[in-house]
């Protein structure tokens, strides 16, 4: 029942650092608000490691980093491990750049992390080590279709059983898959690709859900995919006419924060295998 | 007089340098805009002498502090005590990591300080070198309430004394307080909490507010109290049906920047002790 | 016909990068996916010439300069010269610093660029090593009007014909201007000014316009100030009672969203001189 989870969310409402970029900072910052969440945000390595150890989940998004920052996200996120807290890789961009995807491929291979986010391109190019990519969009070649789906739930799967962790694909179809199981999402709107962000404020999220149901990850993850894509369409839905992306990206933030489990768990369109 | 100070505040307009996070900036820059001033943000070491050299305030916030900009916020600091100019200090999440309470406290030893503002668990770190703090939150068991309001504002006038500043410690009740008086504000609305950054903005407007009023400095920081908790109070009387924290921080700038000294004279709702 | 520019640029949708200021990243991201075209901020060494070399577009804006990202600067500039880019220069605050002043003369006698947009008093500053600003904003007695509208016709064609590339000076009436031509545009609410960013907005989407018209640059460049200007009147427009400039802020990027090739055919207002 993953609409159990937004409610254990907001009863424990965890403190989230977020080493992420200065594009949407500040939408994930209100949508873990919204969501019943706190954030924080420190990318200097003398700063994170005692920001990181009041919090209760980590999300780390290279979407701009810098040498300075990448220190930070290794000195955090070690001390996350250390600590047991959730830890989230956003790989904003691999594989469009060798700076991010080398790094990408080093915080994998030196950090435990509990959920890997990102499109098709950027987890295939963590995954295989190729993947093509349009800057920070994902490359239509690779997306998850009704065609390739039996074979992409098996790539999740595989993936996360190499990694240890919880991979989440997200496009058109969502997938978020354990070695053993996975969530295939069907909520969303393909206008939220015209917002910068919807992507990284869902790693935000992702990690707020996951940190307050710690017993329950996959759960979690699929109801914050679910979530983020239901707010889409109550968003889309409260469009009036002339209003655009600017405005939509403020209906999606604003439709976490009215939502509730119950309209979760009717909005929620998921199968799992 | 409260409200005058907003009248001379859109008369002067004075330019504002901001040195501040990049979660809230943007948030920051129009509502200064929208009280009638103009922002400009630097934090390269090279530049902030020149650029804060132009502006009659500056408003350092060390929200996502690195090592690059504390060496900013001490030059710029330096040279706006120089000149005589007004400085404001923001010490955002001062108490939760050790290189945030150290910053802060030597920029209050070197820097004079025209105002700090900051969220109680905030100020008592300063004032005392403890204070607890979650995250960039206060911390509940430190409110300022009816109980505890007379010892609360005893402490705001003998830390204003201390520093040889106004102490702005904002909450569910505000307090603004020199040595001698203190305006308690019980504008606002509990649900400011759930944006983020509106403490930010409050710093950026407080900055411009006594800019503009020199000879008038508490009356006009205590303005820019009452300014930012009504239209906090209009801002949610505007909200419709499906509205949530991301468009209420738009209607909360948006009430600002409609805001007249008759509506702030009406609004604001403070006694003084 | 400008307004076949934006349908070529909806056509072919150009990958652009940004090296940006923090304050109004999220602004231009949106307003250029709001045109049609992708965004990517990148503004580390290490990363901005991978980043460039799959873009169609380069946007250096200066507005919150550093070490870094001036080193990033230059970097990418070469790198999409020798590509054969677009590249566009917003000297933000050219004339309030020495830093500023020095960084943009010393990118445009080093990159070759096709585009350099600003306010009159960055223009200025960057063509007569004078020229005032009031932070971010131009000095009012340099501001183009109907008085001095041939002078300032003549400055921007031998200003462009100096650095052989686009002139773009955006105020109360715009001027974008080759060597030869110059587009004189009338477009545009005076409201906008009270909006962090319209200039870097229009800096990001102009360095798409461009972009997706690369025979016809001039045409281009100048379809995206009609746009910006006509999106600032169609934002005024939709404005409701109690809203202000962070709404508006939405309105703008939002009319940008629905604007197509005849809503803007209609709405532009220029001559060309």
């Amino acid at each position: 029942m993953l609409e159990t989870c937004m409610t254990t969310l907001r009863e424990k409402a965890p403190l989230i650092h977020n080493i992420t970029n200065y594009v949407t900072v500040n939408d994930v910052a209100n949508i873990i608000l919204a969501c019943g969440a706190s954030p924080i945000m420190s990318d200097e390595p003398e700063d994170v490691c005692d920001i990181t150890s009041i919090c209760g989940g980590l999300n780390i998004n290279i979407g701009t980093l810098n040498q300075r920052s990448i220190e930070a996200m290794f000195l955090a996120g070690h001390r996350a491990n250390e600590l047991g807290h959730i830890v989230l890789l956003d790989p904003v961009g691999a594989g469009a750049s060798k700076l991010r995807t080398r790094t990408a491929a080093s915080l994998i291979k030196e950090i435990q992390f509990d959920l890997i986010r990102g499109n098709i391109s950027e987890i295939k190019t963590l995954a295989c080590g190729s993947g093509t990519t349009k800057g920070v969009d994902a490359d239509l070649a690779d997306a998850v279709d009704e065609e390739n789906l039996d074979n992409m739930v098996a790539f999740a799967k595989a993936f996360a059983e190499r990694e240890e962790c919880i991979i989440a694909i997200t496009g058109a179809i969502d997938l978020v898959a354990d070695s053993n199981r996975c969530y295939v999402i069907h909520n969303g709107r393909p206008e939220m690709g015209r917002i910068t962000g919807t992507g990284c404020q869902l790693s935000g999220m992702m990690t707020a859900f996951v940190a307050a149901n710690p017993d329950n990850k996959l759960a979690a993850a699929a109801a914050s995919v679910c979530a983020m894509g239901l707010a889409g369409e109550i968003g889309f839905s409260n469009m009036q006419a002339g209003e655009g992306n600017a405005t939509y990206r403020n209906h999606i933030i604003d439709a976490i924060y009215n939502m509730d489990s119950t309209i979760l768990g009717v909005g929620a369109k998921y199968e799992l295998r």
